[in-house]
């Protein structure tokens, strides 16, 4: 429900440096923003020592620090987290999120291109909305040079974080996202804010979250 | 939903040293766990230079690094998360949460205390189900030594991990937990329940979460 866009491209074509501007440009115009790095090359974060490394290493699977300004997680999951799990971490806090890499996942994409590391693009047709490139390409997306920063961000910020959000409902039953059609989307709105609305804190709810746990032994 | 209890005392008195074996021997006995530390001090984890500090350096308010077999977040939430709003972090991935720290929070409290930092307890009544000590307390719950690491991952165990998780359901309205009867608990895991397993792909439901989102504008 949240606003994503996915900055791809080929390695060292500098998707982080370009990320990087325009983060600071967005942040600039007042949006809360989170970015979603995959790094297939894993990342080292802990330091050698502290709490988080200390509780990590005794083998928690998840560890969360939070203080009055800052949280952070480091979690080593059964297996990777797609990136629709791993969304609903960022999604509360912020207007639009910015992920670097996620080529095969199911959203806009800006490529990142530069002449001198390929000849071809990685994302043609595959849901390509923009490019960033020191190379003009004769296809229909709009293409902004290294140095456009402010495009790049206009180009974000009319297209996705101005839209506004609409009415909208996701289902997820057994960890797997359940698609729904747009009229049985509206019914189980619909119907899920009128037995809502029934109990007492539940007045002009904008966001609804609901959560089930049925244990294998109660046999429904 | 998921089991979670905390670890509180005072300042100094070895918490996080206490906490560190009782997760490893949870660890080696098979549980997937969770800790969630409270540090009112704040707490260093990025390292200059790196992609997570350069993305929070530009300005993103959530950072998240994805690779095969890590997951780790950074962010600066708007307001301090309460311990309810930290659990979902964690819920997807473990057995049991347990927390250092957090002791307003209503959760079952675990005091660990030494006789050279205070004389009294800080949870006395308040939701205490154990001590570790090094001085016995004339009050009707465990005390368990401070080497006694088994001891306390056992009363963990038995108490918290082993209890099967009943049928449950959480609702959070705009932000807000709503409390539920049981009466009403039961006819909206039914309600709700019954509605989803209409649609395709959602036989066998063990888990169902659900997110509405309503813009301001739609006037319902």
């Amino acid at each position: 429900m949240i606003p994503v866009v996915s900055f791809v491209g080929r390695s060292n074509v500098g998707k982080t440096t370009v990320l990087e501007k325009v983060v600071g440009e967005l942040k600039s115009r007042g949006h809360r923003l989170a970015v979603i790095k995959h790094d297939s090359h894993g990342f080292e974060i802990d330091q050698p020592g502290k709490d988080s490394w200390r509780l990590t290493k005794a083998g928690s699977d998840v560890v969360i620090l939070s203080s009055t300004d800052r949280v952070a997680m480091i979690s080593k999951p059964a297996a990777e987290p797609s990136l629709d799990r791993l969304i609903p971490l960022a999604a509360d806090e912020v207007d639009i999120i910015i992920t670097e890499g996620f080529k095969t996942a199911d959203k806009p994409k800006i490529e990142v291109f530069r002449a001198a590391v390929s000849d071809r693009l990685l994302t043609a047709g595959k849901g390509l909305v923009a490019l960033v490139t020191d190379k003009h390409f004769d296809i229909d997306v709009p293409q902004f040079a290294f140095d456009d920063t402010c495009g790049i961000a206009n180009f974000i910020e009319e297209n996705y974080i101005r839209r506004p959000r609409e009415r909208d409902i996701s289902l997820c039953v057994n960890g797997n996202d359940i698609g729904m059609k747009p009229f049985v989307k509206d019914a189980l709105i619909r119907t899920i804010t009128g037995l809502v609305s029934s109990l007492r804190g539940t007045g002009n709810a904008r966001s609804v979250k609901i959560e089930i746990h049925i244990p294998p032994s109660s046999g429904e």
